[in-house]
C-alpha cells in the first residue's frame, strides 16, 4: 500500500529513525522472550519446534546487524524485521505473532526503554549527591550567610547549605525508584487488550524480561499510561529542586563568593572584562526546558480515551526522550560546576563579618544568660543594630558599652564577642540537623550513607535487569549491553 | 505601622482569611507543642513555669474561640493570636517564641494543613475505587466492544475495563501514601533555618504532632518545597487518568451505551429532546482546572532561591486548596455517577453483534484446531469479512460455507459459531488478567481487598495524627477534630 | 426534579454564586436586549407588545433588586431570574425565550464578562506604565550597573531600564487591544448553533450591547472559545514580562540598591535586622499563579469537541477571574512599589565605580582615537584590565601610564579619564534608543505619549460599551455601572 | 582554552549543530548589513575600506560554501565564521566587530529565524483554510447532526461546521500576523545593550535586513523575549483549535460517518477488521506536543532576570522549533485528511433522520404559525416526543394526529414535516452566518475573500524580506533563499 506523503514524511520516516536509535535491541528480546513462551506451548508438531528454534537463532543475532534502512512501503522497524526474518524463515515467522499483539508488544518494548531512561538519570543523580557531599566536607567550616525573603537572614554553613541540596536529591532518588518499580511491571500476554486464548505463561515472559512480574488486568496493561506521567514528573520534580539550587549558584557567582573554573565560563566579544557563568546559566535552561517536555507528557495524556492510543506510544517517547536529554545535559552540567567550581572562603567571611545577622543569637543570650523575656531582649538588640548602623559599625565589633547604651544588661565583652561572631553562631546551634560543625559531619555521614544504600538499590534493578536480558541472549552473547 | 493599602487588601486581608478557614488550629497546635518543649527545658524558675502551664491552657482553648478578625495593624493570624495571648498573660507569651521562628512553624503548619488535605483526597479516591469494582462485580458477563485508535478493537467485558480503571487509582492510591510518607516530617527546631542554641527536641515536638520525625536538616525543614508538588502530581495524576475514564463514559453516553440518573443530567432550554450528561462534562472540566492548578504549584516553585520564602507559604498554599477543591468535586461527582448511571447491557450486546471484533479469535481457531500457520488464518478472515461486509452480514452470522468460500478450512457450524460469538471471545480469554468471568472475579476480590488494605493504610495514618493531637489538648478535649 | 446532592453542592450552588458576583447585569441587559428584538418582529398583537413592554421594565428594574437567592430546584441564576419574572408577567415571558438559546445568551455574557476583565487590566497596565515612566524622568542621569549572563556588564541609566520595562508593557497592552477587539463580537442570535428561523437582526442586537458586531458564523459563535485562550495568554505575557522586572528588583533590594518604603516590608518575629522587600515577593507569586491559571484555561480547551460545552462555561469563567484577580493583585503591589520605592543612587554610583564596565569604551576610544584595530585594542584593554585588578584598583582610576604599560598608545590623561567614566561612557551613547540623557528624555516623551494614545484607545472602547448599556437601560437608569 | 568536556559535549557541539541548520545564513546577512554600516562611517582611510570591500565579499560568498564543521576549540558557529574570515583577511575582520555585541547580533539573527517559521506556518495554516472551505463548498447542503454537551443537538450542515473550523484558524492567521508585526523589529545597534558611541544608523541597518524598523530601547533591544511567547502562544491557539476539530473528526471517523483514504489509515497485526484513522491520533499527538514546546518556551522565560542571557538564546530556539515541527507535521497530516477525507453523506442523512433533533424549530413553528405561546409549545413538543420514542418512531415522521394527540393544535401535514424534516430545518435558517445553503454560500464567499487577502498580507511580508535580503547579498546573487 502506498502511504500518503504527508503520513510517511512525517510520522513513519521519523518514527522508524526514532525506534532504531532507542528500541531496537528491546524489540528483539521482547519478541525473543515472547516466542520461548509459544515453544512452550502444547500441540507444536517437530517440524514446527525445529524452525521456531531456528528463528530464534536468526532473531537474536538481529542485535548485532545493522537496522535495516526505511523504505516506504513498511510502515515501521517492527514489521521491517518481520519482513527480514521471514526472507529467511518463511511461515515460521507467524509463531512470533501468534498470541502478541502491537498493543502489548510495543507498550513492553516502550517500559523497557523507559527503566533504562530512568536507570540513566538515577545514576547521574547519585553522582551528583555524592559531589555535592564531598564539596560540603570541604565547608564544614565555611560561614554563609543565608538569605530570607532575599535578604541577609542568617549565618550558617556552606556544608548545610550543601547538605539541604543533598536531601532535596536524595528524595529525588526515592521519587525516581518508586516511579521504577510501579513501571516495571510487564504488559506482554495483553494482546491487543484482551487477553488471548493460547495458554501463554504471562509471569515466565515477565520474568525473562526483568520485569518485577506481568501487570495484572491485561486491559490496564496496553490503555494505561500513568507510568509515562510518573516518570515525567519524576523528572519535573528533579529540575524545579534543583533549579532552585542553580539560582542560589548564580546570585553567588554574580557577587563573586562562587566561582567556576575557565572551562565553564564565557568571555564576552565585547566587554573585556567579563567571565560568564554560562555552564550555570545553560542548567536552568535545561531545567526548564525538562519542566517543559513534561507538560508535552501532560497534554498527550490528557481527555482521550482510555485504550491503546498512538498517543502512548511512539508520540511521548519522544517527549520522554526529549525530557531526558535536558535532565542528563543539566546534570552533567551541573556536576561538572559543583566539583569544579568553589567557594570564596575569605569573600563569604567578609560579608558574614558585614551583614549584622547574629542579632537573633544575641538576643536568645540576652534571655538565657542575663535573664531577659524575649521581647524585651528583641527589642535592645534592635535598638543596639540601629545605634550602630547609624555610626557605620558591624554588630560584630559591638561592645558592652553599646549593649548598654541600648538599654541592655552588662554583659562581659567575650560573652558578647561570642554572641555576635558568625562562627560562634554556627558553632552553638549543634543540635540534630544543625550547621555546627560535629553536627554537620554526622549528619553528612548519615547523607553518605544514604547516597551508598540508594546506589545499591539502583543498582540491585539494573543487575536484574542485566542478568534476565544475558539469560535470553543466551550463553556466549557478547554484544550490545542490556539496557541499550 | 501603617501597611501600604494595596498590600494590606491584597495581601493581608486575603491570607488571614486563608489563615482562619484553613490553618488557625495546626497553629494552635504546633505553638502548644513548642511551648510544652520550652517548657522542658532547664532553667526555668517557678514562676515561668506556671506561667507557661497557665499560657498553655489559654492556647489550646483557642480551639473553641471564635478567630480573632482581622484587623489593620496585625500583619497576619499568628500575630492576631499573640497579641489575644499577651492581653492575658503579657511577657509570657514570650515563652512560645523562644527558640521558635515563623519558618520553622508556618512550615509546619504548612504541611499538618497538607496531610490533611492528602487524607481526604485519599479516603474520596478509596471510596470511588470500591463503586468502580461494585459496578464490575454487576457487569461481569456484559460484553463490551473496547475501541482501539477509536475504531472498534475486540469485545471485552464492563468488569474488565473498570477493573482496569480501578487499577488506575489503585495506583494514584500507592502515590498518594507514598507522597504522605515523604511529607510528614517535622520541621519545627529549624527556627529560622540554622536550627537555635537552646536544647530543645526535635524528635519529641514532632511526635507530639503526629509527624513520623523530625526533617533532618533544618535548612532543608524550612527550605524545600517538593512535599509541595508531590501533592499537586498526586493530584495530576488523578485528573490525567480520570480523565480518560470520564471521555468514555461521555463517548458511551452520547451513544446511550451508558446512562446517567436524572439528578446528574441537564436539559436544554431550546432543544426539548436533551438529556445532557453533565455531571460527566462538569468533572471533565474540574480535573482539567485541578491540573491548572497543579501548574500554579510549578510556577510558584520554579526559578527561585533555595530558602525560606512567602513563595511557599501562603502563596503556594491558595493553589493546593484550589486543586484540593477541583479534585474533591471532580471525585464526588464521579462517585455519584458511577453508582448512580449504568451501562445499557441490551445496547451493548446489539453493538457486540454487529461491529465484527471477533476477527482475531477466529484466526486463532483456524491456527489452533484447523491446523494453518498464522499469517494463512489472517489472510482467511480477511477475506471473509470483506464478503460478509460487501453483504451487509455481521461476523456472528458466518457460515461454514463463507468460511469454505473465503478459501477457509472446512470447520463445524458450532465451532465457527463459538470462534466468532463475542460472548465466547470473552469466555475463551481466561488467563491471568483477562476477561473471562472466572478470571475476572479473582482478579476483583483481590482488588477489593487491595482497597481494603489500602483504607487500612490511610486509616493508620490518619488515627496516628489524631490520636497525637488529642494526646496534644489534653484529656477531655472536645472540640474541632485533629484534621480541621 | 431533584437534583443529585453532589450536583447541587458541588456544581449549581457555586456557579450561582460565581453568577450573582460577576455575570448578573449582563445577563440582564443582554435579555433586554434580546427583548428588544422580539418585541420589532412582525406579527405580534397589541397585547403582546404592551406585556412585552411592561416586562421590559420589570426586566431592568432586575439590575437594582437584590439577586434571588439560590434555592435547590432551579439549576441557575437565568432559571431563578426567570421564575421571578413569571411570577409576576406570567407566560409574557416567553417573549424572551423567542429564538434565544442558553448556548448563545451564556456566551454573550461570558464575552462581556471577559470585555470587563480586560478593560480593568489595561487601565492597571497603563497606570503602571505612567509610573514606571515617572520613575524613569527623575532617574534620567543616575548610572546603574546591567547585568549581562549574571555579570556586571555595561554601564547605562536606570531611567534606560525602566524605559525598557515600559516598552514591554507598552507591547502587552497592544496585544490586550487586539485581544479585545477580536473578542468583541457578539454571539447573539446564534441561539443553539445553527440560528433560528426568525428574522432577529443580529447586527442591531450587537450594536444595542456595546459589540462591534455579530460573531458571522452562528456555529463559530457559540462552539469557540479562542477569545479565552486569548484573554489567559495576554495575562500570561503580562507575567512574564512583569516578572522578570520583578526579579531584578528583587536583587537590587537584596543589595540595598533599591528599597522599599515601610509599609511595603515586613520584619522578622526572630531576625530584629531584618526589612524584608515581600511586596516584591508577593508579586512575583501572583504572576506565577496567574501563569498557573491560564493554564486552567488551556487544560480546560484541549481535546475537547468543537461545539457548545460546559467546559467553555462556568467552569473556565473560574480559571479567568482566578488569573484576573491574581493578576491586578500583582499590579496594585508593583504599582506601589514603583511609585513608593527607590533607587540609592549613591551606593549605585558606588558600584559603577568599581566594577570595570567601561571596558567597552575604552577599546573603542583606542580604536577611534588612537587608530588601534578592534582586535588590538580589545587586547591592549584586556591585560590593563588584569593588571589592575592585581593591583586591587579600579578600572576608573586607570592613567597613562598604566596604559602605556599594557602595550597600548599614549592618551592624554583627560581623554582617558573620559574613556573610563562610566557617566561618560553614558553620555556618549546618544544615538536612537540609547541611554545618554537626551536621548533617553525624547524616548520617554514618546513612551509617555503612547501611554496617552493607549489610554484613549482602551478609553474609547469602555466608553462605547457605557454608552450603549445606558442606551439600554434606559434614560434615567442610574444605577449599576456597566461594566459591572 | 579547553572547554570543558560536559560543557563542550552538552551545550557548544549541539548548538553548533543548531546554528548551521538553522541559522547560519541570517548571521552572514546580519554581519553583511552590520559591515555596510561600519563602512559607512567618516574616518576610513581608503585601505580600510578596501580592505572592508574585500571582505564583504567574502563574507556573502560564505552563503554557498559548507559550513566550517565544529572544533572543540571555537565557542560557536559566529567564532568558527570570524576565523575563517580572518584566515584570509586579517585584522579587517576587526571591522565587523565594530559597535556589534554577540548580544545585538544573536537577537537580530534569532529575530529573522523566527520570522521566518511564523512565515512557513502561516503559509501552512492558509493552506488548510483553503481546503476547509473547497470541501465546506462541496457539502452546502449535505446535513450534520450537531451534538452539544455530547448529545445529538441540532441538524446543521458539514458547510457551516467546516466554515466555522476556517474562521478559528482564520483568527489565528490574525494573531499570526499580528504577532510577526510586533517582532519584526531589528534589535542590531543595540550592541551589549547600552548602544555604541560610534554613529551608526540604526534605521538603515533595520531596513537592510527587511526590518521595519529598529527595536526603540536598546535594553528592549537585547534584552526583551516577548516576541517568542508570542510565537509560542500563536502556535499554542492553532493547537488549541485545531484539537477540537480532530476530537469531532475522530469521532465521526469512530462512527462511520467520515472516512479516511487509505494511505492515511493503518491496520492492526491482529484484528483484521481495523481501518484506524491513525493520521488524525498523529495530528491529535503533535498539537499535544506543541502546546507543550509552548510550556517549554515560557518556562525558559519565567522568573529570569530582565537583561541579555542565554535563556532567550540558543536554548529557548530549540524549543520553538520543537513546537514548529509539531505544528508542520500536524498541519500536514491535518491537510492530507481534510482533501483526502470525506463525510459519508447516506450514513449522516440516516442519522439525521432517527435523532429527534428538530423539535426546536417544531415548537418554533407552533408559536409563529398556530400562535401558541413559547412554554406551552415547548410542552407539546415534549409530550409529542416521549409518546414518539415510547411507540419507537422518529419525529421526522410524526403525523397531525400525533400532534393533536400530544396536546397540539392542528397542523397540516405538509407544515407539520416542514416543521419536523432535518433539510427544511436547515433551510428556514437563513439569517447572518446561519446554515441555509445560500446564506453560508455568501459566508464561505466572505471566508475565501479573507483567505485571499490573508494570503496577499503574509506574502507582502516575505516578499518584503526577501526583497531587502537579495538587495543585501547583491545582483547576481543566486544561492539560498532569503527565508533559509
Amino acid at each position: 500500500m502506498a502511504w500518503h506523503s504527508a503520513y510517511s514524511q512525517r510520522v513513519l520516516a521519523p518514527d522508524y529513525r526514532f525506534a532504531v536509535e532507542n528500541l531496537r535491541h528491546h524489540f528483539v528480546d521482547a519478541m525473543t522472550a515472547h516466542l520461548d513462551e509459544v515453544l512452550r506451548l502444547p500441540g507444536h508438531g517437530d517440524a514446527s519446534l525445529a524452525a521456531g528454534r531456528e528463528l530464534r537463532v536468526t532473531l537474536v543475532r538481529l542485535h548485532d546487524e545493522p537496522a535495516p534502512p526505511y523504505v516506504e512501503d513498511v510502515p515501521d522497524l517492527y514489521f521491517a524485521m518481520q519482513r527480514a526474518l521471514e526472507a529467511k524463515h518463511g511461515d515460521a515467522v507467524g509463531l512470533i505473532r501468534l498470541g502478541l499483539s502491537r498493543n502489548d508488544l510495543d507498550m513492553t518494548v516502550y517500559k523497557m526503554h523507559g527503566r533504562t531512561l530512568l536507570s540513566r538519570l538515577g545514576a547521574a543523580l547519585i553522582e551528583l549527591r555524592g559531589l555535592l557531599l564531598d564539596k560540603a566536607d570541604a565547608h564544614l567550616g565555611t560561614v554563609l550567610i543565608a538569605h530570607t525573603h532575599h535578604r541577609p537572614g542568617q549565618p550558617t554553613t556552606v556544608a548545610h547549605y550543601l547538605g539541604a541540596a543533598q536531601d532535596l536529591l536524595a528524595r529525588d532518588t526515592e521519587r525516581l525508584l518508586q516511579a521504577y518499580d510501579r513501571a516495571n511491571l510487564c504488559p506482554l500476554g495483553a494482546a491487543a487488550l484482551a487477553g488471548t486464548s493460547h495458554p501463554l505463561d504471562r509471569l515466565r515472559t515477565a520474568a525473562a524480561l526483568g520485569f518485577d512480574g506481568p501487570v495484572e488486568n491485561t486491559y490496564d496493561a496496553v490503555a494505561s499510561a500513568d507510568w509515562e506521567f510518573d516518570l515525567a514528573m519524576v523528572g519535573q520534580s528533579v529540575a524545579l529542586n534543583l533549579g532552585r539550587v542553580v539560582d542560589d549558584l548564580l546570585t553567588w557567582a554574580s557577587q563573586d563568593l562562587f566561582a567556576l573554573p575557565d572551562g565553564l565560563v564565557q568571555g564576552s566579544s565585547i566587554m573585556p572584562q567579563k567571565r560568564n557563568p554560562v555552564a550555570l546559566e545553560h542548567v536552568r535552561t535545561r531545567l526548564s526546558r525538562a519542566i517543559g517536555s513534561a507538560a508535552m507528557v501532560t497534554f498527550s495524556s490528557h481527555n482521550i480515551p482510555f485504550t491503546d492510543l498512538n498517543d502512548f506510544g511512539p508520540d511521548i517517547q519522544g517527549g520522554l526522550v526529549a525530557q531526558h536529554k535536558q535532565l542528563m545535559g543539566a546534570l552533567a552540567l551541573m556536576s561538572a560546576c559543583v566539583s569544579g567550581g568553589d567557594f570564596d572562603t575569605a569573600r563569604l567571611a567578609e560579608v558574614a563579618r558585614q551583614t549584622d545577622t547574629t542579632a537573633t543569637e544575641l538576643a536568645d543570650v540576652l534571655v538565657r544568660e542575663a535573664g531577659l523575656d524575649f521581647p524585651r531582649a528583641h527589642r535592645v538588640v534592635a535598638t543596639l543594630l540601629r545605634a550602630l548602623q547609624a555610626a557605620g559599625r558591624p554588630l560584630a565589633e559591638a561592645t558592652p558599652d553599646d549593649l548598654a547604651a541600648a538599654g541592655g544588661p552588662p554583659l562581659a565583652s567575650d560573652a558578647l564577642q561570642g554572641a555576635v561572631d558568625p562562627r560562634a553562631f554556627v558553632e552553638r546551634r549543634a543540635g540534630f540537623g544543625m550547621p555546627a560543625a560535629k553536627s554537620m559531619a554526622e549528619n553528612l555521614r548519615r547523607a553518605r550513607s544514604r547516597v551508598g544504600s540508594d546506589a545499591e538499590a539502583l543498582g540491585a534493578r539494573v543487575g536484574s535487569v542485566e542478568r534476565a536480558i544475558a539469560a535470553l541472549r543466551g550463553v556466549g552473547y557478547a554484544g550490545v549491553p542490556a539496557g541499550a
